[in-house]
C-alpha cells in the first residue's frame, strides 16, 4: 500500500478535480502491475495496473489507495475491470465518499466473490486527497492559507516593502503548494499592493493542471493591466452586487457577483461556489485582512507559515488582522502538523486544534 | 572526547563561573579514569580522573575538554598533576583563553615530554562553555534572550494578559536555560506587570548555582513586596544616578547606580559590569522595550524563542519594540541554530548572522 500511495502522489499536480489514486497488483512480494491516475478523463489507476499485469492479475491481490469506482463515468467502472481480470483479493486504503461510489465498489467486488479489506494506511490515503474528501464530505474545499513572516510576525515594512522576506527555497516550495491546489484565492488589496501573477512556476518537465485564480474584489477595484487579469490562467473575479465596471479590463477573465456580509464578500458562499466548481484544495495568498477574516470565520483548515529568521520590529505590518481578544481562552488555537527548514527559513504547517 | 564532553555537561548548572570541563583517561579503548568539574573551589576534572586511574594513569592518554591549567588557583595546577601521574599523551578539545593559562598548560606538558594534541571536537567544547569564552575573549557575557510568543508574534493580549502562552514543556525547558546562566536579567516593566520570581525551579535532586537576578530599574520604580526583592536569591538592582529610595524595600538586595544613555541604563556598561562579576551566560527575560533595545544595540548573542501554536491578532502586544525600518536591507538578520517541538510549542534558537 505504501508503494501504491507513492504512485498516487504522482498525480498530485494533475489528477484534480479527481482524487490521486495509486494501484499495485501483486502475488505475495512479486509486483505484477502498477498504475496511478494521472488526469481526469484518462484511465484510473486500476486500469493501468491491470493492463501491465495482463494474465498475471488472475488470483492476485490488488492494493488500491481509494475504493474502486462502481459507476460509469468518463471511464468504465474499475470494480468491473478487477472482477473481469480474476483478481482474488482487493485491499483498499480509504473508502470513496463520492455518492456514486460510497461502498458500492466494495459491494460489487464482494458480490463477485473477491475478498475485500479496507482501512490499510487509511489516514495517509485520506491525507493525500484531503481536499477531495473535504469537498465531498463537507461541501467545501480544504482551505490552506499561506503566509510568510519575520520572526516577530511581520509581513512587510510599514512602507509596504516586502520583497523578499523569505529565501529562494521557500519561494520554490510555495509553487508546489500552488500546483497541487485547484484554486488560488487572493484579494484586491494584494493585487493592488504586489501585482502578483498567482500562476504556477514549476521546472519545465513537470506537468500540472493550472489552478483557477480567484480574486475577491468587492468593489471591482483591480485596475487594468494587472497580471491576474492577463488571461494566462483561468481566472474568476468575484465582486459585490453593487459594483460595476464599464471598461474592458475584465475581458479575459470570468466575473461573478456574490452576496456580501460585513463589508466583505460572503466567504462561506465563496467556498461553496468553489466546491461546486470541483475545487478540492484552495490555496490562499492574501493580505492580513482577508486571511484574518478567514481565520475569524473558522474557515481555515491549514496554515502554511514560512518564518524568515529576521526581525522587522513593531512598526512593520502585522501577520493577520483579527478581532481584538479580551481573554486568552478565546485565542485561535492550532497545532503544528510538521516543521522543517527550507534554506535559512522555517516552514510550519498547522491546523486548527 | 565525546565521553569527556558528556562528563563536562554534568557541571552545566554548577561549575560557573568556572568552565564546564570533563576528562577521560584511557589506554586505547580501556577507560581507567573519568572526572568532571562540579563546582568552583572543588577539584578540576583531571584530578578526579587521575584519582580514579591511580597507577593506571602511567603511560595513558588523557582526553580533556579544556586545556589543563598551569597556575595555582584555589586548586593546584592540573598540568603538574598530569605530569606527576606519568600520563604519556594529552588530547585537548579547546585551548583555554584565560590569561593565566592560554597555552601555558600545553607548554608545561610538552616541556615534560608529554605528547599534546589540541582541537579534537573543539567546536563542541567551545559551545559548551560559550559564556566562559565570551567573557574571557570579548569581555562580556553571552547574552541569550528568551521570548515566548504566539504564531503571529504576540506576547500578550492588549490588556496585558499573557498567562500562559506556552505550555508546560516549554516552561520547564526555560528553567534549564535559567539554571545554566550566571545571571537572569529583567526590567522594572516586567516586574511591575508580571511580578516574576526569576529563580530556578528544577527537580529536587538536581543541583544548580543560583543565578544572580539583575533588575534594570532606572527610576527605582519596583514597589515593595515584589518577589524579586524577597532575598531568596542573590539580586542586583541597577538604577540611574538620579534615582533614590527613602524606604527599605531594597533592603534584601544589592543596589548600584549606573550611567544612563537615551533614557535607558547603558546596556554595554551593564554587560561589562556583569562580566566583571564573572557572569558567563546572561539569560534575559524582559519585555519588548528592553529586549528590543538589546537587539537594536547589537548586544544579543542568541534568541531563545518559544512559539505557541495560537493566534492573538494584531491588537495584541508586539514581540519587540525596535526602531522603524525604512528598507529591507537594514532588517535584523539571524539564523536558526536549532528547532524542536516541546509539547505543542516550537522552540527556536537563533543567532545573529
Amino acid at each position: 500500500m505504501a508503494h501504491a500511495l507513492r504512485l498516487a502522489e504522482r498525480g498530485l499536480y494533475t489528477a484534480q478535480p479527481n482524487p490521486r489514486v495509486g494501484c499495485v497488483i501483486a502475488h505475495g512480494d512479486a509486483v505484477v502491475g502498477t498504475g496511478f491516475h494521472r488526469r481526469a478523463g484518462e484511465p484510473h489507476a486500476e486500469v493501468y495496473a491491470l493492463r501491465e499485469a495482463a494474465g498475471r492479475a488472475r488470483g492476485a491481490t490488488a492494493y488500491v489507495t481509494l475504493e474502486p469506482c462502481a459507476h460509469q463515468g468518463r471511464t468504465p467502472p474499475c470494480s468491473d475491470a478487477l472482477i473481469a481480470a480474476g483478481v482474488a483479493r482487493v485491499v483498499i486504503a480509504a473508502e470513496d465518499p463520492f455518492p456514486q461510489v460510497d461502498g458500492r465498489g466494495i459491494g460489487k467486488l464482494r458480490a463477485a466473490g473477491i475478498t475485500v479489506e479496507s482501512g490499510l494506511m487509511r489516514e495517509a490515503a485520506r491525507e493525500l486527497n484531503i481536499g477531495f474528501f473535504s469537498r465531498i464530505e463537507r461541501g467545501r474545499p480544504w482551505v490552506r492559507v499561506k503566509l510568510a513572516m519575520s520572526l516577530d510576525g511581520r509581513t512587510a515594512l510599514a512602507n509596504g516593502e516586502s520583497k523578499w522576506i523569505t529565501g529562494e527555497a521557500a519561494r520554490v516550495d510555495v509553487q508546489r503548494w500552488r500546483a497541487r491546489s485547484s484554486a488560488i484565492l487572493s484579494g484586491s488589496g494584494t493585487v493592488l499592493a504586489d501585482d502578483p501573477r498567482l500562476t504556477v512556476r514549476l521546472p519545465e518537465d513537470e506537468e500540472f493542471t493550472p489552478p483557477l485564480r480567484v480574486l475577491l474584489d468587492r468593489q471591482l477595484r483591480i485596475p487594468a493591466g494587472r497580471q491576474v487579469l492577463d488571461g494566462t490562467a483561468p481566472t474568476l473575479v468575484l465582486h459585490g452586487a453593487a459594483a460595476s465596471c464599464a471598461d474592458d479590463r475584465f475581458a479575459r477573465v470570468e466575473r461573478m457577483a456574490m452576496a456580501t456580509r460585513d463589508n466583505l464578500l460572503d466567504l462561506q458562499a465563496v467556498l461553496a461556489l468553489l466546491a461546486g466548481r470541483d475545487c478540492n484544495e484552495v490555496h490562499v495568498e492574501a493580505g492580513p485582512t482577508l486571511c484574518g477574516a478567514l481565520f475569524a470565520a473558522g474557515l481555515v483548515d491549514e496554515l502554511l507559515l514560512y518564518v524568515a529568521p529576521l526581525l522587522l520590529g513593531d512598526s512593520a505590518r502585522p501577520l493577520l488582522r483579527l478581532p481584538p481578544l479580551t481573554d486568552m481562552a478565546s485565542r485561535w488555537q492550532l497545532q503544528v502538523v510538521d516543521q522543517r527548514m527550507l534554506g535559512a527559513d522555517l516552514r510550519l504547517r498547522l491546523r486548527p486544534r
